[in-house]
């Protein structure tokens, strides 16, 4: 006999108008974007292993998983028995957790039982106690949940989505009888399906790790939109669905996500036409207010090209043509006189580009809006929209000009940005990807860099794409090899099964929030090794 | 527009076969107790103002609330100003609580919420802390719970259901949003529905305030069975059953009720035919394996007695006869040659009579057996079932005969219990009530201990029920008064809004459980009051 108990019921209201004003074409768009909605896929997985967590300082941030053999205790044993235990779910998986207990021998339930679960996507996770909490972020995304369940035997659910690899279980209430798991399967889901065509045989297996873990990623964020991470945040941001859409491009084909994306960023752009850096999907589609980061802005349009090259969908590119023009005419507003972004000159931008504390950005914004200047009109010529663009190859010219006189220390050979003429590997970056230096001026800026100790180097996997971009732009493939395998090889040798939102080889604990658990550990905007590795496979053979 | 999110689903599978194979009728029994199963009224109630707790070594357990006036602030100020709030319902209700979350001003919900609710029958519960847990029941009985809301304005149930009169609110994970409560309202449920008649209008404010707080218990264990107690155990007891339905026929008069916990605890007997002391109802009705309390049989058997008295309903009385001549019969095996109860025998049971550490059961068991016997013979009597019982008055006779011979010291007119002679409340009470003593040798016998400094005393309102009794059928009226004023009036004075599961004037922390927060105080057996104070009305007047 089976008795269902609707336990918890969530219901949520939202009547925000959430669509921009300036674009006629807004909720039409909206409309678009759920019409592409992907229809999620969902696999059910089992625990592979018993684990326990060994303190051990050569461990990524200390603590690192001994295998304990099967999970056969848990479902033939009391759980009282085993007040603790860390189930391994052998990889990293995005969704629901079901289980049931049932009773052992002939005793009943005379009273409920409290269990804790929490679900880590690194071992650190189940080892550093999450209160009293020192970060910055909701504590509500910490994934530790205290279940009461009134009777024994029983089937229930998690209520919220998590994404971990590893689960603690621990028994905080009981009473006289014993009790085991019934069940405990993991629901997954993602909306990447294709299966990505695999690499030459020949391919180095460190590349071939990277790729895979690359790939396990980009399926991990590819929900009903491209996520920056499913553990958190778990919403759209436009600099990771450029990255997401690029390494698609090369694995999974899901365009219709990318289109869906694209779609409804515009949607949701300001009353300005300005983009939002991120919208969120529930409980109706709404942008986070305010949050708006013009260099996101700026490669809106160069994802919306890529998007046409990859597709040749005409359709929707046309469709969001006026985006792309209203991004430019948004950022050009913020440039002085001469040609010079103006960092100072309001409304002040939240510029991105990487998580690294003191960062002059200032020289990359220069050499990114030369960049999207560029990119869009490539994509205005496609479309049949020069004359609207005309400008945008003499502007573009204009910044690049006033950037090498601003910025250029020939001297050196470096690009040095904001008043203390800090070299930082990103300014190279973005004034290579505009050509504002040549490929031979950029190859020695990047020599440079790369030798120089005190250089600021980027924080995150995000700033680490441009700079491979950048290298096998200046024709420095060697260099690009070494930096994907020291550095996303670097976290595969740490032991990740997906690649992380911050990475410093230096410092395993650093976090932008305050509180490294707070972390996303399976973050879109380091999957790009999958592009690098299938667009040019030559350099990555044996 | 609104989303409904089925965020938890749990469903009981119970497949045990519960009925007893002694009764051959116990399947009909089960169904019959189905019929009569109560649809339970809902009402809903808000906050009615806000506290905060105050440490008072003056106030029950060291604790009072004070009053802090409206809880607007909870819906029109941001809840990070307030991350931690009291508010009181004014009353003890059982049930669910309902609320929703909405953002103020026009941010949006960018990451989610954690709320911790703990819900306290009285003050001490939210200033005790909960864990490392001491008690020696289940953790999970304790009315905290945390709640993740994924996103704001959202609209969520605590899923177990609770029994209250104060709540905590604490804000444990928050986005940069402000958010404040749009709703909170609790779903009270019971299955009490008559209103019961007014007392006369000469009754004594005390008790006119101890039958408020009675019947406010009763209305809270009367659910879809006599609860013990609404908060812990949740479930029926033949003890408190007896209890409750005296309370009720004075009261709400929901005989059904009544009709469906004799038959649910007849059909769930054991495969000897011997009742279980406790039964439960999810997922499925069944007993609590192997626990039998052999005072809590034969006392089903005055149960069924008073039912029939108070509805003349003999079709249930007749159907259920058999099961009172099997406790009858269970009980006599325990029984020595010369008639006296044998604490030895095996299977050795659990006697309840109290909760009282050192109190020798014996005398009382014998007490019991001889007022069971002759309560049993009354029902036999009026069923036409004399000869079945024939044997019943006799043995009566032998036992309390047996009785006087070995329990009653006549030098010092009391009875006593035991190897060590002990002298406790309820040996006295149950040879008055079985009428081993007689009136002016029991108010002999109650003067006696009720003047003796060193007499075990009772421990909990179940206990006193009896000596109330035993007080009233000596004709002591003004020792009864007292009794009740002093002690169910010492628990009105101490702030009750219903009455405890355990309560000893001169140890507030008392618990069984080894914890005093885990005690219920909301207890069935704490409320005949009511019984007391509108069947002899004439007692209790100014």
């Amino acid at each position: 006999m089976k008795i269902l108990l609707s336990l918890l019921c969530c219901v949520g209201v939202f009547t925000l108008s959430a669509q921009s004003r300036y674009f006629k074409e807004s909720a039409s768009w909206l409309q678009k974007s759920e019409a592409c909605k992907p229809v999620l896929t969902y696999t059910e997985h089992k625990p592979v292993k018993r684990v326990t967590s060994i303190k051990d300082a050569s461990a990524y941030q200390g603590w690192r998983m001994r295998d304990e053999g099967s999970t056969d205790l848990l479902f033939n044993e009391s759980l009282k028995k085993h007040p603790s235990v860390i189930v391994d779910f052998g990889e990293h998986l995005t969704g629901y957790l079901d289980f049931s207990l049932k009773l052992l021998s002939q005793q009943v339930s005379d009273a409920p039982v409290r269990i804790k679960f929490t679900f880590a996507e690194v071992p650190s996770e189940l080892n550093t106690p999450f209160d009293p909490y020192p970060g910055g972020l909701s504590r509500a995304w910490l994934q530790d949940e205290v279940m009461t369940l009134m009777t024994v035997p029983i089937e229930a659910s998690i209520p919220r989505r998590v994404s971990f690899r590893y689960l603690k279980i621990e028994l905080l209430g009981a009473s006289s009888f014993d009790f085991a798991f019934d069940k405990l399967t993991f629901r997954a889901q993602t909306s990447a399906k294709t299966a990505p065509l695999p690499l030459a045989s020949t391919t180095d297996p460190l590349i071939r790790k990277i790729n895979e873990v690359g790939l396990l990623t980009l399926k991990e964020c590819m929900q009903t939109v491209y996520e920056d991470g499913p553990k958190r945040d778990r919403r759209l941001w436009i600099g990771d669905l450029y990255l997401e859409a690029l390494a698609n491009a090369w694995s999974y084909k899901n365009h219709d996500l990318t289109k869906r994306c694209l779609y409804l960023l515009a949607a949701l752009a300001n009353d300005e036409g300005l983009l939002h850096a991120t919208v969120l999907e529930t409980p109706t589609p709404h942008p986070q207010n305010g949050t708006h980061c013009l260099d996101y802005s700026l490669l809106y349009n160069v994802a919306l090209l890529e998007y046409l090259k990859e597709t040749g969908d005409k359709e929707v590119a046309l469709d969001l043509w006026p985006v792309v023009v209203r991004q430019i005419e948004m950022a050009l507003r913020q440039y002085s006189d001469d040609w010079i972004y103006d960092m100072q000159k309001k409304p002040i931008y939240w510029l991105v580009f990487d998580w690294k504390d003191n960062y002059d950005r200032q020289a990359s914004m220069q050499g990114l809006t030369a960049f999207s200047l560029e990119k869009s009109y490539e994509l205005a010529k496609m479309l049949g929209k020069e004359k609207e663009a005309r400008d945008w190859p003499r502007i573009a010219g204009q910044i690049k000009k006033a950037a090498r006189k601003t910025f250029y220390d020939q001297k050196n050979g470096v690009i040095v940005s904001g008043p203390n003429r800090q070299v930082s590997y990103l300014s190279q970056v973005w004034m290579i990807l505009s050509e504002t230096l040549t490929a031979k001026e950029g190859a020695k800026a990047m020599a440079t860099v790369l030798s120089m100790p005190d250089a600021c180097y980027p924080g995150c996997p995000y700033a680490y794409h441009y700079v491979m971009e950048a290298l096998l732009k200046c024709g420095m493939r060697q260099e690009a090899r070494s930096l994907l395998t020291s550095y996303w090889g670097g976290m595969v040798n740490k032991g990740a099964d997906t690649f992380w939102e911050v990475y410093d080889p230096n410092n395993d604990e650093l976090s932008p929030y305050g509180f490294f658990p707070i972390n996303s550990y399976c973050h879109a905007w380091s999957c790009t090794p999958v592009y690098f590795i299938n667009k040019y496979p030559e350099i990555f053979q044996r």
